[in-house]
């Protein structure tokens, strides 16, 4: 395998461990089984979440065997106490559709014909109770309090049910069931990803390599990128406003997310880099990144027509290259846009921001915006402008 | 019901939880489902485990219904690493001779027409791994390394493997499969007896009401009786051995006895004591207690013969009515014949003790020893004598 190719796998990964078991597995020449896991509640992809498919989507180019598991089995036990009931659990139907779903998004992104969609319902639901216990007298309990969420309610007081130290057996029972040879995931899983080592070697398999990767920074560039935060780009959010969203975003977050989101070689990063480093606007580069991430999700002429659209609304707006960076406090968690405008020093006072809203001055990520009772979100980072040459880029915080 | 009948119940025990509970079940006037578990390895019981067995005898002869349950189901897992030899899976046949060992020994104290033996792979072996799970939702980590074992092992720094933590959740689940109205054990089980309580409140069910029952001390009146410790009587040795180990023990042994192992009545036994506050021998007490306990294991003939037998031995001896006690420590494990005899200051030197053993002048509990190297038991008390005077009860430690 080129070394080019080699750099492609560990882009972006948090640790790989180990390298040097990647690289034997790899020098075999033989194709790796590639394992990531994905939980079965209802999947509503954003840009985070593809970080660990794209990753699969590498190991797919280079001939490997993509595994994408659906972790059913827990979640059709849901709350075994039966006192959660927002985590009541899922039924068969509820799974498959789940699956459906997760099928649709991440074949913009995997290849169909090679990408095997696995339940560990398959191996789990057959399991005893005995096999259960064989598989808990494989790990101590002191370890599973090493690891961080489990320790810190531990010693903080919070209870910890004895069956959440089972999950993580399962997880790493599933990678025995599966032979994998690698598996991805998040930084957060790493203990959970090494239980699935320990247990192939208990198992008498070869352990899996363990690619953790970094959890996305959200628009603001701060906070990973989370639904409930807010600053998240949906993969089926529509064309406009995932370009408007894309191009929200500071320089420096530009560059992690070509990292970990561009499928353009590291080479050709490089390249732009070196570029706006002697004085191209990186603004272009930003709009090649939202190009090629619309075209992702929608398909070429999607990106082509979100560009333009755009292009022409700056135009109209009259974005300046330099663009100040501000972050606006909420107040009593809501952020009308009249407060935001004169908190970001872009109008002197509230009764001028009324009065610019008024007259249609105002735009926020290029449209305009008349209605003066409008909240911005907290988490997000928006574009405003009044009138043609007052802009900023703003944070609610 | 009779409060002497409810004072026996309560006889020995060392705690009832909840005591009001009993008396609410009691009054019910519908039999109980009394639950005492057992190790499904081959048995060999001694007098220490009879406390639990003689206690549901006394619920039987009330008219409850008494069920002896064999854990076979972890015994059957065995070690589930594999690792340690000495714990490898029973076969079913293996607990199928161990279930009839017991019922041979335990039907000399309990009406085989009236118990229930009950074996707990009978659920268990149905329960998958996702029922497990459900039961370890039940159960905290916190409260589990609050059990002192697991306390004691955790900040040592000694190993629990999870699967530890399953067992108690195990045997708590038999008292729900088995729907206990009452579980005894020893005090060393009583945080698994309440473990049995809470789930079955968490399963709908009436807790079941824990009885923890002392574990009985061995001959030398300190340690618990058993075997690894020398200090037993077993439940099928022949009836000389059986009625001289009993007439070995201390007076105060000897109340704790009959307290816990005779079948006579509180009012009796108070009885005797106060017949011999009154000047009674104390060893006439203790002849009626070992006649008691062989006519138990080997019927009545052989109980008056081990009698017979025994006053014969002691009128030839010349027992006297006071007896010394005295402890000698062994010397490198060793507690040689003559060593000890010198150490108890019953010969003044080991060249007398040598020659008081060749002239047939020697006997331990009533048996002549002239073998010089003859040793004695560490953890056993022995009647040792010399000639017709020198007397002393001797504990080897």
């Amino acid at each position: 395998m080129s070394e080019d190719a080699c750099a492609e796998l560990r882009r972006g990964a948090v640790e790989v461990l180990l390298e040097k078991d990647l690289s034997a597995k790899l020098a075999r020449g033989r194709p790796l089984r590639v394992k990531a896991g994905f939980d079965p509640t209802a999947p509503d992809l954003h840009l985070g979440h593809t970080v660990l498919i794209n990753k699969l989507r590498q190991f797919q180019e280079l001939g490997h065997h993509v595994m994408f598991l659906i972790g059913d089995f827990t979640g059709m036990i849901g709350d075994p106490t039966g006192k959660n009931v927002t985590r009541r659990p899922l039924t068969r139907a509820e799974v498959d559709a789940n699956a459906r779903t997760y099928q649709e998004q991440i074949f913009r992104i995997l290849d169909a014909q090679r990408t095997e969609i696995v339940f560990n319902s398959a191996w789990m639901d057959r399991m005893s109770a005995a096999g259960l216990i064989g598989l808990a007298a494989r790990q101590t309990v002191a370890r599973m309090l090493e690891r961080d969420d489990f320790h810190r309610r531990y010693t903080g007081g919070q209870p910890i049910a004895i069956h959440e130290f089972l999950y993580p057996l399962v997880q790493g029972y599933d990678s025995v069931a599966m032979r994998a040879d690698v598996e991805l995931g998040g930084t957060d899983q790493k203990f959970n990803l090494l239980m699935g080592r320990q247990l192939q070697e208990e198992y008498g398999q070869e352990p899996q390599v363990v690619i953790t990767m970094p959890l996305l920074e959200g628009l603001d560039g701060v906070q990973k990128m989370s639904k409930s935060l807010g600053n998240y780009i949906g993969i089926t959010e529509p064309p406009g406003e995932m370009f408007g969203k894309v191009m929200s975003v500071s320089d420096t977050l530009m560059w992690r997310y070509y990292e970990l989101l561009s499928f353009r070689s590291l080479a050709d990063i490089d390249g732009l880099k070196q570029a706006v480093g002697e004085g191209a606007n990186p603004r272009d580069a930003k709009i090649e990144l939202a190009l090629e991430l619309v075209a992702r999700f929608h398909g070429g002429a999607a990106g082509r027509q979100a560009k333009a659209e755009f292009l022409r609304r700056f135009r109209d707006g009259g974005l300046p290259d330099q663009i100040e960076e501000i972050t606006v406090a909420a107040r009593d968690g809501r952020a009308q846009i009249a407060y935001v405008l004169k908190e970001a020093g872009l109008v002197p006072s509230t009764s001028e921001a009324v009065r610019q809203l008024a007259q249609n001055a105002v735009r926020v990520d290029g449209e305009r915006v008349c209605d003066r009772s409008a909240s911005l979100a907290v988490g997000r980072t928006y574009l405003l402008q009044v009138g043609r040459r007052r802009v900023a880029r703003v944070t609610i915080a």
